[in-house]
């Protein structure tokens, strides 16, 4: 049976931490109450200098050092971003080249905050078929980029990038065990981005954070019960929520123990498809998350996309 | 040995086949001769309300019609498409629903006019691991919008859709073969896009010609010899070229006999990722394209990007 196995992680977030202090004014103050609620005390903002593929590939080098593997070695790369493509060029190619991958097929994703979890199940597949051996997958976003200045999204969305290492029969590190993809063309229309291209959201707070929970519910059940698990079994239970009401909900809904779920929310903010790594290689680095034990990593994103993956590190 | 089947094949071209005196006037008028080497005599534009979702459903729905296959019994539905999408929604979920796909796993793909070669490549691998069994690959373009009003590329880019349905394990239609890859990351600046959505080229053609030809014959070589295939093995060539300079250039670079090699390019246009499909949809209806015979595309696609397939209808 071909493994497929996780060999190294990493995560860039550019520039120094923001308090609110530091951001621009918001078009309507917010009590101390409603800004406790948002749940971000922190977040990173890409400055001028800081691209999709730059931050992409400050992640990527981590990884690859860690993980051991000379970024000439890579056989495809695989980057999730919607925050910062617009038609041609896209990015993917142009992080091969930053990176020196000079032999790599690499693509971009979308499927917005759900991009790196897809990009993993079809990595995993990538490899699966014997053609491919060593493969990259990225997730960088320029989030605070889509959120209308003085809006409250402007507190939530910020910026970072996250990467995992993957290789066929590595024989250590990690293992990519499963994975769960679904899509939901019904919500469609729940988000879209105006001609300045900011976020606008079709439906209510509570309404999302319920369809977040419901679909991160389904998948994760249809996963674990697939791999004969119950909750209790997985170490870590490492989920995209994106918003602090949609955490709330999907702690609510599911059935792990709320000390076994780890997000850096309120020290990162809302990076989207590259929150799940960026917050692994924060608890992975910090030693919270050790080598051999299981997690479960779940997102949401709009389109309609859901995805859950388990994993050992 | 997992074999997937290529079932169904369509197309769809949007409104009626328009002629040089129906667009918009050039701002630089041709001569008769600078017209004739355009190559395009004719093509598609869609209207107002032809979307990319629109496009990709009606070719969807063809090739599903002939290949015996229910939308509701699809597994995955990849959608490569790079001139209609920007940020998000995404559109491929939309697709599913306009289909009435509803447990498809959907998603877009990017790759410029290569997309719908990668698409077929990934999907090839995510139908081998077991998990999805029938699938649908869909390219649908609106090139027109990439160009600038009154520019020479007006007279070329066109819009279009088409599509592949496969299905693991069919024991019937054609079958999808083999794939090769190839991203270069080092031509990443080479076209990019306006603040209004206009393609433009940085290189002169004739050296975007010669790149294309080294890649398309590159990619060819290695696919032909890893299969044990020479030239004169191949029923046919159907690429994307682009251009008619590059068609020429691609002509005369690979070993194929001209009559071997087929386009519609002269009466679509460029329709970008959609080429291919909508190629062999339109020699297979014709009858030109027999089943059991064995075909090979290529495609570049500015990023820089390289495809070729092999497969027989």
């Amino acid at each position: 049976m071909t493994r497929i196995s996780l060999t190294g992680f990493g995560s860039h977030l550019p520039g120094t931490p923001l308090t609110d202090d530091a951001l621009p004014p918001l078009d309507a103050p917010l009590t101390e109450a409603q800004a406790q609620r948002i749940g971000v005390t922190r977040r990173h903002w890409a400055g001028e200098h800081d691209t999709v593929p730059g931050m992409a590939a400050a992640a990527a080098e981590q990884a690859l050092h860690r993980a051991g593997t000379p970024a000439a070695d890579l056989d495809l790369i695989v980057l999730a971003n919607w925050t910062g493509r617009r038609y041609i060029p896209e990015l993917a190619p142009r992080l091969a080249t930053l990176l020196g991958a000079d032999r790599a097929v690499a693509f971009d994703l979308c499927c917005a905050c759900a991009g790196f979890l897809y990009g993993l199940a079809i990595t995993d597949s990538l490899l699966r078929t014997g053609r491919y051996r060593r493969a990259l997958v990225v997730a960088s976003e320029t989030t605070s980029r889509r959120a209308a200045p003085g809006s409250r999204a402007s507190r939530v969305y910020a910026d970072g990038a996250g990467a995992f290492v993957l290789q066929r029969d590595a024989g250590r590190g990690g293992t990519l065990l499963d994975h769960e993809l679904a899509t939901d063309g019904e919500q469609h229309g729940i988000m879209d981005v105006t001609e300045d291209g900011h976020v606008r959201t079709h439906l209510r707070q509570r309404e999302l954070a319920g369809l977040a929970a419901e679909s991160i519910a389904r998948l994760t059940t249809t996963l674990l019960e697939r791999n004969g698990l119950s909750a209790d079994d997985v170490d870590w239970f490492v989920p995209h929520t994106g918003t602090a009401g949609i955490h709330t909900a999907v702690r609510r809904r599911l059935p792990f123990r709320p000390e076994r779920i780890l997000t850096n929310f309120s020290t990162v903010g809302n990076v989207s498809s590259a929150a799940v790594p960026v917050a692994l290689d924060h608890f992975v680095s910090r030693g919270l998350v050790k080598p051999g034990q299981l997690v479960l990593s779940a997102s949401v994103g709009t389109g309609w996309y859901a995805a859950a993956t388990l994993y050992t590190v």
